[in-house]
């Protein structure tokens, strides 16, 4: 059995604690919010706190706060033993200002507080100083969790740009995509069934394989009419990238 | 009952063509090719040519031909009647080369010819010359799709250049976020269900909703981190995807 507090009321606290929760090899002793209101909802099932001095002994305290408060969260955690984690895909392992052992327990996803979250397709990217407690934060990802790795602090950083790309960007793409439809009176709908193979064709290809499209055939009659039917902004975007397709 | 007759031999006229044959409320009369080995494999199911001028009267002649042969084809086809449309996303409907009427049958997805084809979840994209062909176009998209849409010329062209950003240009981000990974030797796979998710969470916010991260919440600390982890090319695409999400 792992004994494990968790610190944080945000979408990564509310839903580790709530998948812990229903683990039978997993006691979550005490959850910790500044203002105790917003986990008001969780006191029926777990001891709850707005002071993390007074946080009790456990195996794993997982800080779930923002990379801002994390150093000052670490500092305040007086138990003599446990691993402190946190959640963060950017925090460096070494800034956890703590003087017991330190770890990182990073889930690659984007959450939000209302859907529900299945664990089995969640990436752990875990750290930590030493063997024993990398395989302690490995036994504790696998009780809820089955996709498990080992990422050091300068993989995650760049696996955290990464994602960047892939996530926040290509979203902003989708918003180019549905801005140009809404100007002409076409539904968006219409877009999604690509949208959706687009990413699920990673399954079988690599991108670079995947990659189609008149960058890539180097068709420049299609280029240049695709660039009269845009505004500057958009313009700048689709020369770049096709620019950046080209070079390969 | 339809008649059609389908000319090309790429990815679209061949799932085209297995469509058509496999439902009961059409009758594929001819598929033609330049290259008549290269449709071969339908000789037992269909009758193949390779002469365009040697076609007989169908009720639709679907040209799925690289955009550049529309209007040749188009030209040679010498049928009195039967409704002649391209296939694809960007070329005019008015420079289809014919005396017989006009239309466009174009399925927004991208296909491979190895990979089977859910008709189901394509849109079709419709538009003919008067309402009699748009409504016959209908009632052959309905035999084997389900996603059926009248769109014009000028919506057309928008719309492929919309398919431009959300498929060329999502899968370019990709093999960035690829080329991030493999240069710390983390498996490409972690972000995997990261893309999905994006994807698939257009089913309930716009993308505008949908947008996280650093350029959103204009965190410069961590942009500024993200630059430093970057080479030229990257930072170029980074910081002009950033400064687009942030001027909304």
């Amino acid at each position: 059995m792992i004994t494990v507090s968790i610190l944080g009321n945000g979408n990564v606290a509310h839903h580790l604690t709530t998948a812990f929760l229903n683990s039978e090899k997993v006691v979550v002793k005490q959850v910790y919010a500044r203002d105790i209101d917003k986990i008001d909802y969780l006191k029926d099932r777990v001891s709850i706190t707005n002071t993390i001095e007074l946080l009790e002994e456990a195996d794993v305290y997982i800080i779930a706060v923002s990379d801002n408060a994390i150093e000052k969260v670490s500092s305040k955690i007086k138990t003599k033993n446990g691993l402190v984690v946190h959640t963060s895909g950017s925090f460096p392992l070494h800034k956890l200002n703590t003087t017991n052992t330190k770890g990182v327990f990073y889930l690659l996803q984007s959450f939000s507080k209302t859907k529900p979250v299945n664990f089995d397709e969640i990436p752990f990217c875990l750290e930590a100083e030493n063997e024993k407690d990398l395989q302690l934060l490995e036994n504790l990802a696998n009780t809820i969790g089955k996709k498990v790795y080992r990422i050091n602090s300068k993989q995650r950083q760049h696996l955290h740009v990464a994602a960047v790309f892939v996530n926040n960007f290509v979203n902003h793409l989708y918003a180019i995509g549905n801005d140009i439809c809404e100007a002409y009176n076409v539904p968006f709908e219409i877009l999604q069934p690509l949208i959706k193979e687009t990413a699920l064709k990673l399954k079988e290809l690599s991108p670079k394989e995947a990659q189609t499209g008149p960058a890539k055939r180097n068709d420049t009659n299609t280029i240049e009419n695709h660039l009269h039917l845009l505004n500057p902004k958009q313009q700048e975007i689709y020369q770049l990238i096709t620019k950046s397709i080209q070079d390969g």
